[in-house]
């Protein structure tokens, strides 16, 4: 019978004790490829073109600094500062990056996302409330505060903010999957953009009447 | 002379004319994998469980209905229908999508991105008005008004809107290089999270004060 | 007992609802990365080198003419217009292109493949009738006659014909996930390839005799 | 000066001697992930549901055979036999596989390609001539004569054909970067699918009259 | 003059400040795809199969004791805790995972690697001394002392190892770009395989004579 | 009943008889991108900088010479020389590359891997035992006799060993789905590294003594 021939199937399927491993990650075409540093021409430098590996030292896999406070006196009250291939040169075609977020009390990372990568962050110190949003039509959100030791995923490219809770300066290492993950800041680059936006878009866009959108565009963004 | 050297080679170089094609597209694993249609389980019928073969036909690779106008009679004025991996099973694995805008006269769609996809966009009818925005620190705005025919690009993840600006219905063929390229609405995703982001955060990312936020998370978003 | 055990996991596991998600879709390294035009060099042109990105417009992710009938005053009747990084250098990296197919009444497509791409046909005008065949040792044949609106898929790499059934020209926007998609026209490239391939191969493999290969290549292809 | 600095800029550029080292290739996402065997359903043989690891052995790993003659007693005279992930479950996921190829003296290997994958064929004995064609507008033939012990690449997707013109039997080891590359042999898959091409796209597409694609299609193919 | 012409193409070339972006990093298909966990099946917890969307919550982004020193009481005195996709069902398909490492004082990490990931270590407390060495037949040692607030890079796949020459316990936080980039201590890979590889190979290999190699395979391994 | 209809579900599920093909291998941007040779800047011969593709010639995809033994009058007994994208500058891009190994009677190729590639040997003469090791914290030992004929496959990054166990010299041919897959020879690369790996690391890592430690790194290595 049909359908007792399945139902051994399935169970022989399972007692086999199956595991997925499927989707692949990038692997380099070399052992490295140093960017290029001390060109006049910086864009070549966040590039491929890779300094000829008998000039490369230690120092070009190296950085030092994420010990140390960045400034949170800004707007915001918070400062992410990353370390990508402009950085630490080594990194060319390994994707990968770190950095460093401070965030005052009370400070806050206004929704942002990054277009290249997934980010995991990791409370060093403090108290933070940290959340993301799933994208349309669903658009639920994942929150939870954390405490150090804490580690917390923003999946790849979705929207996510951060509000210090605690009473002290909070502080993580965030790690990306990409040398380049690019940051965008959503207030900043919709009503910060140069030119700006038709502020008729915005209107319509933000259920916001003009003057709001006159007062936003005319704020001073990051 | 090391200099004298260097610069024969570099003409040496150039008489060559030297062409750059590096990186690689993905190709998929067999010559199609049909995600399975009729479950009860929607969820897996979204994914990489591929149809019997045998039991494919040309339907698996097919859709009906892109000339017809959709609705645009909402807030924004504007309607995307994108047919993904859902609407067409046969484009499993194979990493592409396309769909239909509509522009009701004066309709926008709000500034949004496609967390994992490029899009090229073709409009079919109308004039439009459509721009992007890179990322931090730049935020530059490119922006382009469309007539029939006309192409236009928004890179990879990045925040873009779209305006109609003539006196007629718009439409526009969209095609994403992702199955499922995914798209995020920035006002519906930050005014309209389920639950809703703390007022607190949103107050100061924008410069808005509480009553403005209030009043926006107590708004219809899509 | 370990049948029952695999019973009740197999159901906890269906109730779950699973999704399967899985492999992965490029992302660039940059925002955009648009390629070099004005250059004498023109296979420089069609590779990864950026152009300054303080010097990129808006038009460098512009193209114009889709809505242009193409000539079909040719030996099939019909033409394939991509418009690729060649011709929108804001492509560059970012793996779509985008282009429009003309036939004329009773026209073809012959037998071709993209080496590089999956293709999503949409017909905006006419009646077409399209197939691809899989690869061995099935090679199953699976058509469709397309009407306006209507979307049909060409899986990565497979061949692919369509016949202008209708008595109008027919035109379709065609959509692929490269930035170079490629090309092969298969009765023009074994039987017009230069320099010609030695016809004894061909008698063998085609079962045709001497002269009808001779006759072949002799004729004009495209 | 402008061009001067420019000058100079490029001189210590290429003082420096760069290397382009930069796109990536796959890597997997475990040690392995064995497609499991012994199921009643073959087509998740061939696919990404991997055997328990504590069941895995050295001979999943492992074929037998390849130092053995097939059978080219068939109307081309030649013979491909790929092991692909059917053979070797151990291949799955890790984007690889390998055939032995067998050609008569006078056999043909007819135009074919594999959608998937790059080819590099080593020849063991005999004389090949082989050859592969670019796609459009080029269409250009390269192709060459291999001895014992000579190596040619066949670009990923391209038409190439091989010919024994020796006068014993040629074999030949051919790799593959793909775990399933597919082969598509173009007599076979256009005169010869299931069912046929309509004839008429098959005459107008190779200038052949109708009694001619009558009787290919009458033909058997593989 | 041929010539000429070049050096003006490479000038107005220079002058344009070309930069190069061109390698991709890896997008997934959705939002996220979370491992189901509370099955039975712990093989598939660490694969593909995705938890249904309704049923996640932000618990599965998250992991807690990052902030915990781990047992160095061992052999090395060192420890290594990854928190890959097994102990963050989220992380699944998101190329992307992160862990602690402690070093007591003298304690050594062997000389290791990761098959599927580049690593990145920001050192948070103590002194380490960290090393990489590159591929045959160079085989260059690239090594550098580490202070709190400091990064260093290991490239994909090559073999490191690491110090504590201070007089306190070390700290370090490292990031992959892999959601299970795997770990290879090559002395218990090599001497503690099981079974044992034949000691006549590590005798050849390792230039030992055989009761060396006995010992070493005698002794325990992790 | 929510079982019973899963369990419908899943009868009809299995009858209908899925299959999993799912992830992607990359496909190169063009139909190739030779290397150019000739150029005084061996580092960039091996990237990404294309030929002029007019001067492209059959030559540029052909290498001769694997039917020559190659020397195996060494240390180990044993050669391996691997044809990469150096040598057959064709196979810029292409994501694969092919190599001879010979080993002497008794000769062993010493604990090795491959970074970036999976390895399919072929061995095409003599008799070898051959085994490659998992990662921890399994580290185990698959190993297998090889005869004229028989296959073997070595995953994406695993450390693995040949020893002929023949009277007569072992030939066999290997593939790896990189073109420049690198090699690592785990004893050369520990104890002939330069400069030298501290001796206290050593010491600790090997549980060996400082003497042999300092023998070790005192003898040639390759």
């Amino acid at each position: 019978m049909e359908i007792n021939t399945n139902l051994l199937a399935i169970f022989g399927f399972l007692a086999l004790g199956f595991s997925f491993v499927t989707a692949t990650d990038p692997a380099p075409l070399g052992d490295f490829c140093v960017a290029p540093s001390g060109s006049k021409f910086a864009v070549i430098e966040n590039g491929k073109l890779c300094k000829d590996p008998k000039l490369v030292t230690a120092d070009d896999f190296f950085y030092s600094g994420l010990n140390m406070a960045t400034n949170t006196k800004n707007r915001v009250g918070s400062n992410l500062s990353v370390v990508t291939v402009e950085e630490i040169k080594g990194l060319n075609s390994l994707g990968i990056s770190i950095g460093r977020a401070d965030y005052a009390p009370n400070g806050v990372a206004p929704p942002s996302y990054h277009p290249r990568a997934t980010e995991v962050l990791t409370l060093v110190k403090g108290t933070i409330y940290i959340g993301f949003i799933t994208s349309n039509p669903d658009h639920r959100l994942f929150a939870k505060v954390l405490h150090p030791g804490d580690v917390f995923i923003v999946p790849f490219g979705l929207i996510h903010f951060i509000w210090n809770i605690g009473k002290i300066p909070a502080v993580a290492i965030v790690a990306y999957n990409s040398q380049n993950p690019g940051s965008i800041a959503v207030p900043d680059i919709i009503f910060g953009s140069k030119p700006p936006i038709h502020p008729q878009v915005l209107v319509k866009s933000f259920q916001l009447d003009k003057k709001t959108v006159a007062y936003l565009q005319g704020q001073e963004w990051n």
